[in-house]
């Protein structure tokens, strides 16, 4: 089995990118479980590689490739994919810098398409210097949907819980309207199938939020909860989807119950997002599901405010690394095992009619 | 200077009320900081007594006094305030333990108005079994604010942090349209005063978030950033309440932000609440603020699921009874301090005027 080809982008080349993508490598026994291919530029690199040097034991060298299927295991392979020259002005949100990432994000999925790498781990990049007619998307997500043309489920993940989001970058004044049956049909459904084929959790449980506080109070706070969401809930679970709720949120959160449940879907950013952040940002990877590509990232931003200082944690870019790994092994043994079902049979159909067997001895 | 004497109502005599005064009492000290007056019912308090006598060494036993102007200091002193015979059936939504409650309520009311005690810390009440023509209230915001003829402010607050809310049960639905430049004008100046005057800090940070994801990015998500809220923290500033924001939600309490201020204006419940109680329920303390009256509580609810099994924690109900006493001594200060305030003097303004003197040696 050879190791799996890690494609890393880069991302905003004034933030902390190319930072975390070092100190995560600093660790020997991540070029053991990956072949990393960075996505970006080989002179920025460097740059930014330059002042970790001291404090940092192991930081590794950049090794640059003409072309990812040149790419060797335990090294940390570099592609240059900027046409232009580029300097790095720490913390600035610029255009330069924009369409460093943009290039990076590119070359890195045509190689996907290609089949050069098994995922990508995106560095976080800034919206509004990425931002341009020839990059008119929200952010990553939305790119890597429009490129493969599906639909995703925005997942953040950390070593405690899944967080999914019903709906993601919504004006608050549009989420209500936003909550219909069919739209948490389809993310309940991929987020089962998700929990299954990426996560390898045979029977996955999903909780599912409340719109309203206090899930509505029997109407009084709002009527989504009774007429839209525990419907849902139930025409679901007859069709063999452990999905369980509506809960309140913040009972939900505060009491622990995310400990009983293999993902929970918040109906909105704010509601998932600020509790699963508050409960421990450092190691979080946002994960997009759904899409044809694995693709994840870290949970924070560019952090331009301490860029260049050395401070930046890789924990999160870490994670990501470890989560894009665990979730290309676990499609390709899910995909194999379930390639070539049997065929459908009446035995099995007496089978699932036998009651079950209670193996405890009778009283 | 006399103990302060803090009322108790027993809540829902089917919940963990009990529970948690006795356990807040079990340790002697609290004693020492303030007379007690438990608003309630003689026999169900020995009823939920009994079972935690064995387990709980110092487990404090009532003393029936006939008015709370008898409350003596040193003893768990307790007032007959129901007029029915009541069972209890722990874990049970009962129409006869909303009664309860709500007599116990009353009474507590109408002894602080009297002056017999200084403050109220309310045990939880199930809303469905106390909801009545003759209590219409959501909850014990609504009913304090109603009796007192004022209007309050939800404040929710732990060791780490204190979150107040501009709208409180309201369906997500409304929540846009509710947030308004006048509304959040009156919550900031509110939140101010209550830092200063309940909380004795003399120049409070307020944090307020963002209503809408990633602070609206730019008016890509939501338009209410730029156009209310920043304007009005704006306007508040110039006018010497030192707010700040908006910012996103996810960020401030993944980042920790929250620790640079001394409290934090939530748009909604869910925002504030969520991330506030995955924080650290247990010792989460509901202060409805802006009231004639000290109300405080614990955070969490009656507990049906637990209630009479003995596995109540009392740290929420402990810390609620030392934010009513401190709220009440602060109040007291700063209400003496600020009666006779001097003239407004001319030499005060040329001080203010003076050019800061900077201690340090000269370079």
């Amino acid at each position: 089995m050879s190791r799996i080809r890690i494609g890393i982008t880069q991302g905003d080349t004034n933030g902390i990118g190319y930072e975390i993508i070092i100190k995560a490598f600093a660790h020997p026994e991540m070029l053991e479980i990956c072949t990393p291919v960075v996505y970006g530029n080989e002179k920025v690199a460097h740059y930014h590689r330059q002042p970790l040097e001291a404090d940092l034991e192991n930081a590794p060298n950049f090794v640059v490739v003409g072309d990812a299927a040149e790419a060797r295991d335990g090294q940390l392979n570099l592609l240059n994919t900027s046409v232009e020259e580029c300097t790095v002005e720490y913390g600035k949100c610029s255009a330069a810098a924009g369409r460093q990432a943009q290039a990076a994000l590119n070359a890195a999925f045509n190689d996907w398409k290609q089949g050069k790498i098994d995922a990508v781990v995106t560095a976080p990049i800034c919206k509004a210097a990425i931002h341009s007619d020839s990059f008119p998307y929200a952010g990553h997500t939305e790119y890597f949907e429009k490129m493969t043309e599906s639909e995703g489920l925005m997942i953040l993940c950390n070593e405690q819980m899944r967080v999914a989001l019903a709906t993601t970058h919504l004006p608050v004044k549009d989420i209500a309207a936003a909550i219909d049956a069919e739209l948490l049909e389809k993310k309940i459904r991929l987020l089962h199938t998700t929990l299954v084929r990426d996560f390898c959790i045979s029977s996955p449980r999903i909780a599912v939020l409340a719109l309203n506080p206090h899930c509505g109070e029997n109407g009084n706070i709002g009527s989504e909860e009774a007429e839209i969401i525990a419907p849902c809930i139930e025409e679901l679970r007859k069709n063999s989807i452990p999905c369980f709720g509506p809960y309140a949120a913040d009972a939900f959160f505060g009491e622990g119950f995310y400990r009983q449940f293999d993902a929970v879907l918040a109906m909105y950013h704010d509601q998932g997002l600020a509790p699963f952040k508050a409960l421990g940002m450092e190691s979080g990877v946002n994960y997009t599901a759904g899409l044809p590509i694995v693709r994840t990232s870290p949970a924070h931003g560019t952090a331009f405010d301490i860029a260049g200082q050395g401070k930046a944690s890789a924990d999160s870019m870490r994670q990501a690394i470890y989560a894009a790994i665990d979730i290309v092994r676990h499609r390709t043994t899910h995909d194999t095992a379930s390639a070539n079902p049997l065929p459908f049979s009446e035995r099995r159909i007496e089978r699932e009619r036998l009651p079950i067997h209670d193996p405890r001895p009778k009283a």
